[in-house]
């Protein structure tokens, strides 16, 4: 490093400014002090001092006087800091909240650009690595002969997706009690878009939404972009809080609740079937629909609960994919609605964009047609047990504790110290971590963190999680 | 036909049936008269009832007394018929309009699922085998190495896009004179979701916003769905009528300006370098942002004026994409954004699809990078032009006149009769023209067409207009 054409102090400077960029340092952050960091990074004060004046001079960091510098408010997400409470509602028992943690950016991106070559503690997805499978390339030459590719790629597709993997979809869900047909199915950019369409398509504006708390950040952040007012709906060990929605239904007739019941994220809990069937109850009787977010469904244990099934997609929406599985990058979701809204989804998609490649929905349609997709699961969820099963312990040895019984890929833990100041040290680290702040609708201190089994199963990660714990105590 | 194991009332159903699921026929249409619809189908009129009757039974059209079916109002784009007139701005010099044609769905339907295999008059996109090609496959090879596969779809890819075409992508867009550096560039899924990340991001339900009419139908319903308040701009050929444009600023605040400088949709104008200029004045003046749609800038012709490049991407966001000119399917587009708004439209793409596809972004980047898509770009052209002249001679023949000065991929032609009705008549002959009433924000009776010159140029299609012109007038 000191090798380089940058002095030190630039050097400094553009690693503070590359981590501000990439939102990892969110607006309000306060940099080290000018002894902490000189101390941190082995250079001498002056040093530090000259690498926060070129920040400062950069625009990327202010100095508030007697109490350091600290992180600008910038464009993008970083800027829809949550409204704390509504006062227009507060009168009611639970009051409205609206916006997303402030740092969501930060987290999708570490999820895409994760520092270093590393898997991150804090990743949604498995490592590369476990994807890896002989049968992928297989399926893209089957799909890619001249005249296969041509067919593919030359005109538009067709619109509710590529014909054979929706046969094939309608296959596997049948198979697991839905009653669909394939008219029924609309293939989507990654179970994001199917989301994105749907809460488009059933809600405006102004709308209220009730979400399961804690969350996917993701799905906050975009009910929010849409001008949405977001009822948060603490998630219970068997399903969501059901006096909570009742009350929310009585106040604000939301339109739209949106669930993870199996392997729900952060918390893997998943959902019991009388909850299920309350909550369809209370969908009847308040006039809302259910968006079902199934995207851990390939590891999900055998009879899992789903409320489309018990409602035989009346009132419930199903949403999956392929991107925890398979491939990512390949962006293949999908929707089951009941057979009144599929027009006007599919119209959501056609505006939004258009058709989705099928050259990547026929090869996967092959993969799970040879079964060697549900193989392929079968591998991931027994590596994923092992792995599950020495991470909880290593997790443990740290004094973490386990807040929710450990199921799936994730597992959400109770630090005892606020993870996002612990999250900014293990940064320092080259580590990405997922703080619970993250997974509410409105930021606030957590204790709790969410850890990706597969990524956590070394001793090294929580060798330096406890080396760093006593600091931010 | 009599062969099938439908009796012959069914099978009339059935193609009813079949016409208005697609939004062919849109809700309010009037069927032909039993003693019509007998004639020409050349069935019995108790045939042709028992037909009528099936269809009412499945609630698709509707009797009204003494005036004959309708088809019924359903889900979907169908439902937003266009509010005549804003009464609300009415006494402003020019009213705020909202809502699209009714049958965009159709339009945008029929692009991609053409009844029958015929290449189609109404079409938005080459015929299939004009886009055929041998480097396409090759490319493909390139990235479907099984390293290269993996690397492509086992982890998500970089949220801007894939590094590679961003950088053949700068290098394209600095060759026009777009000051752009790759970092400003995001992939998306075609330049549809390039247009809809624009207004999500810039744009709040409520907002107003100026496009030019006649525009492209997809535009008009998209920016309706999300919301907003549509200008509509009247391009003349030399650009949009600055006049309305300075009027609407005075009165709406609008944020945003739609525009397709280049071969603008449906007309084929080019903007001038002085329009240019003063619509950037204007921007510039009261504070509204454009987005210029370059969707057809493979087949532009050479030293063609943006708006992009005068303004040096300041107040402008380029668009544009590849569907148009080699694989409609792959769903490849891009935006050029000022720097101060990349993190923004970034944030709205991860929302809503987190990333795309690298694989098609890879093949892609080799193909424009070896050229090969330059040259292919050629012979589309040099094609094209043969095309065109044979399309506008047999036009010309059958009484259409040009409204527009023919050039690009569309001519905009007035027949002198209602083309809605004609559409009617065409599509029972096995064609779907694109009638004038849906390059409008509000729908009006029209005379207009919209012809595309690769599907135009034999004399077949034009037999049958012209056999069916009189039975519309």
């Amino acid at each position: 490093m000191r090798q380089s054409a940058l002095t030190l102090a630039e050097q400094l400077a553009e690693r503070f400014a590359q981590r501000i960029r990439d939102r990892l340092l969110v607006p309000g952050t306060r940099l080290p002090s000018v002894r902490q960091c000189a101390a941190q990074q082995g250079l001498s004060p002056s040093t530090v001092v000259a690498a926060y004046d070129l920040l400062l001079a950069q625009g990327l960091v202010e100095a508030q006087r007697n109490r350091g510098f600290f992180v600008r408010q910038r464009g993008g997400l970083a800027q829809q800091t949550g409204a704390p409470f509504n006062a227009a509602t507060a009168g009611t028992a639970i009051g409205v909240r609206a916006g997303p943690p402030v740092n969501a950016g930060a987290l999708i991106r570490g999820m895409f650009q994760p520092p270093g070559e590393r898997a991150q503690p804090g990743m949604g997805a498995f490592p590369p690595e476990w994807m890896e499978n002989s049968f992928l390339q297989a399926a893209v030459r089957k799909v890619t002969t001249t005249k296969a590719l041509n067919d593919a790629s030359l005109r538009y597709g067709e619109p509710l997706g590529d014909a054979h993997l929706r046969r094939v979809l309608t296959a596997r869900l049948q198979g697991m009690g839905l009653p669909v047909e394939a008219g029924q199915i609309i293939t989507t950019m990654g179970a994001t878009q199917a989301l994105d369409i749907v809460s488009r398509t059933l809600l405006k504006a102004g709308d209220c939404v009730m979400v399961e708390e804690p969350g996917w950040a993701v799905e906050f952040a975009r009910l929010n972009a849409q001008g949405l007012r977001i009822l948060p709906v603490p998630r219970t060990p068997s399903g969501p809080d059901l006096a909570v929605m009742a009350r929310y239904c009585e106040a604000h007739a939301p339109k739209l609740f949106v669930s993870v019941s199996v392997l729900h994220n952060p918390t893997g809990y998943c959902l019991s079937p009388a909850s299920a069937h309350r909550v369809l109850q209370l969908a009847q009787a308040h006039d809302f629909y259910v968006v079902e977010d199934d995207t851990y469904s390939h590891i999900a244990p055998a009879h899992a609960t789903r409320m489309s099934v018990l409602d035989g997609l009346q009132r419930t929406i199903y949403v999956s994919g392929f991107s925890k599985i398979l491939a990512p990058n390949w962006r293949v979701g999908y929707l089951a609605a009941p057979p009144d809204w599929v027009e006007r989804l599919l119209d959501t998609k056609l505006l939004t964009t258009l058709t989705t490649p099928s050259l990547l929905e026929r090869a996967l349609a092959l993969c799970i047609e040879q079964g060697q997709l549900r193989r392929h699961a079968e591998r991931i969820r027994q590596r994923l047990d092992g792995a599950r099963s020495r991470s909880v312990k290593l997790a443990q040895g740290a004094g973490c504790r386990f807040v929710a019984e450990p199921a799936g890929l994730f597992g959400w833990v109770d630090t005892g110290v606020d993870t996002e100041a612990l999250s900014q040290r293990l940064l320092d680290e080259g580590y990405l971590i997922a703080p619970g702040a993250l997974f509410h609708a409105v930021r606030a201190p957590s204790t709790l963190m969410r850890i990706n089994f597969a990524t956590t199963q070394e001793p090294v990660f929580w060798q330096a999680f406890s080396r760093l714990l006593p600091a931010v105590r």
